[in-house]
């Protein structure tokens, strides 16, 4: 363990090498940030509560044929996935207007969407990860137009099996983010994250977020929602 | 005469009736704007050009098989166009990094891009005009996906066009705006203008700039960059 090294660190984890030169160590961290970086916090909970999430999502979409870099949970903070080279593209996917798609377009939130929408959004925190469209992805060669395709393809079926898992468990999935990343051999796989940190997340009947909004928008207790939606996800009411 | 209704005023146009149902007239004005109408003047003698250049290119395209609603320039600040119903987007086609690309993507200006990228933004001076992608484009239902694919192939055809235009002139065209409107049969019409408001132009030794871009960043006399352009692409060294 003691030369294990870290790979990079993000704003809500931290990755170090192991002994197998395929295999990554994800750490979560408690740290909340929003606003690109200018709102931050510790919320004590909050990285073992995304952990578990993620897990159980990325084991649910497998289950459904959807490959992650996924490879298991190893502890309350710690998962092991495959190494892959991020693709810095963020891939928004929205099925009810909300946060910044309100604010552009000046469409009202909650209004749900007769198609989902997919968003880029180029990762540069300098630039602030401004949105960007397929010319530019080309033009910046941030993924080849086959490897974008794959992507929004992947993101599709993701939203189609995460809508259907969050409505068994009276949860509107409103949007998320994706992010994709690519093995040795030009495999695009679905990596990073997905978690309230990471999608907006609102209770069927009440409206209530159980998402980072409640922290973006200082709504109460973040991790109440975490909470809640973990229950909900592996509860007997709405495993499927 | 007296019976001519105006229609519409905008920031560089006023657009009446005529008694064909079917055309309007247009009437350009000096008044230049930027950033959002944020920077306003007015300056003599740019209504007159701007009418003389667009004029001189929609006649230009029609050569080249690219029919725009464009009839016929009428007098000094004025042309009759046919009636059509304005898409609200603007088509934004860019050969040369520049402007608002150079800035929201961290890229240097005067970059040559491999292919011309194509930009959607949303006609919204409430918001901003915010730039949308083909998504967004269809849930608001601003455009089909069928008048959308006839609207890029007309941008990028136009910018074949002009491209090879200005060249001939010594010109180097870097980016430019078009908009589209739609007849009442439905048919998709290359509309608004194209002139030095809408375009970047820059000379092709000196990289000086006969263009908007000289009123948005104060770089000197307006009208002279503009004066310049219409002589170039009326002059005979380069009449093609």
């Amino acid at each position: 363990m003691a030369e294990q090294v870290m790979l990079y660190e993000g704003k809500a984890k931290r990755i170090f090498s192991t002994e197998n030169p395929e295999i990554v160590r994800v750490v979560y961290k408690d740290s909340a940030t929003a606003f690109n970086g200018e709102k931050k916090a510790e919320i004590a909970g909050k990285g073992r509560l995304n952990n578990a999430i993620t897990s159980l999502l990325f084991s649910k979409l497998m289950e459904s044929g959807i490959a992650s870099h996924f490879v298991e949970k190893t502890s309350e903070l710690e998962q092991l996935v495959k190494r892959v080279t991020i693709v810095p593209i963020e891939v928004v996917v929205r099925n009810i207007v909300a946060g910044s798609l309100s604010k552009r377009m000046g469409l009202d939130e909650g209004v749900k969407l007769e198609k989902p929408i997919i968003e880029f959004y180029y990762k540069r925190d300098d630039l602030g990860d401004p949105i960007i469209n397929e010319d530019h992805i080309a033009a910046l060669k941030l993924a080849t137009t086959e490897d974008l395709e794959t992507i929004k393809e992947i993101a599709l079926r993701v939203n189609d099996v995460l809508v259907e898992q969050f409505n068994a468990c009276n949860v509107r999935l409103v949007d998320f983010k994706l992010e994709f990343g690519k093995l040795n051999d030009g495999t695009i796989l679905l990596a990073d994250e997905i978690s309230p940190d990471t999608c907006r997340l609102w209770d069927k009947d009440t409206n209530a977020k159980f998402d980072k909004d409640v922290f973006r928008r200082d709504l109460g207790n973040l991790t109440d929602g975490y909470e809640e939606i973990l229950k909900r996800l592996g509860g007997l009411s709405c495993s499927k």
